[in-house]
């Protein structure tokens, strides 16, 4: 059992029942309100941020995030109707199947 | 118990034991033979598919993008020397203490 | 006169005429027959890679990422009907009237 | 002669000339204050916001974030110490020699 892990499922739990409700009263129900375009920008904001992160800072900061672009990205997925367990069936497959090496080999 | 949400950290002890691994073997041990800004490259690339996938493309492709998203970061991850506990703690305690809405309605 | 800064003008005029062409027979024109989604996202994985080059690079290395940026960009303005003239205009205006500073800070 | 084009040479002059002034006079010498990782974090940013303009808004939005990148790039350019006229080069030296098409087909 993962207590730590499924973490990523209860905030996925959490921000999807935040859609449609009032704007003013969560960043999330903002976020939604403000249409997929400006979670999408936050993504990538967000990810940016983590490989300057990477790159020019510290280990903490690339926890801190991490842990922004994670949310954006539940977000996201929220939004287009994709759930947590629709990525780790297909990180799961990829591992299962041929690896996830082989995979990323063959795309390149 | 999630077996759903393990599949991330089994992945990052596959990739983390991919360090050193020869590179002519495994895409991820090329990966870390190439360097952190090679990797982070790849992080803000799969992002930017991730996002032009919500945006322009399918549910489908979103899961797509976003496992190559997940996995690219899961070996910054490994090269930073974070480790995916101490991602969850991050989401937790934000979640634990004031909500992750709160700590975002501030940073705005 | 400036001889070197009109080579974007004349680039764009080269990209734009690139547009329902075959695109077997150019890569400008392939980039346009895969649509804006493409085009969006290299523009994107262009610019990651400048940051990139500009973290852990070369001087060298930003200005030949940074080539390749304004390049795919020329490309996305084609394809959204945007002239290079409308966003000198854009900056000339931000400038002329309350500098780029003014402007920048009142968008903090 | 190009009025329009040679905006971009200006607004670099009055960029490198904000180097090292008083970071509270203008926002350009707060984010050279700030530090190169700001600086391409900008640029991420900004070029996230064109790409999901353009994918999702008006090409007016997209002239308006094109400027802003431009202005972001620029300024990494300062801080990098490359200048306007070495990316005009590049750019001129590919479509001069082979080509853009070419140059590209070959790296893809």
């Amino acid at each position: 059992m993962s207590k730590d892990s499924t973490i990523v499922d209860q905030l996925y739990q959490t921000i999807a029942a935040r859609k449609g409700a009032d704007p003013t009263q969560s960043y999330t129900a903002k976020l939604f309100s403000r249409g997929r375009g400006k979670i999408a920008q936050k993504v990538g904001e967000e990810s940016v941020e983590t490989l300057v992160a990477a790159l020019s800072e510290t280990p903490e900061r690339v926890v801190s995030e991490s842990a922004d672009l994670l949310y954006h990205l539940l977000v996201l997925w929220a939004d287009c109707g994709v759930r947590p367990a629709d990525v780790w069936a297909e990180l799961e497959r990829r591992q299962g199947t041929s690896g996830i090496a082989e995979k990323n080999a063959r795309k390149e």
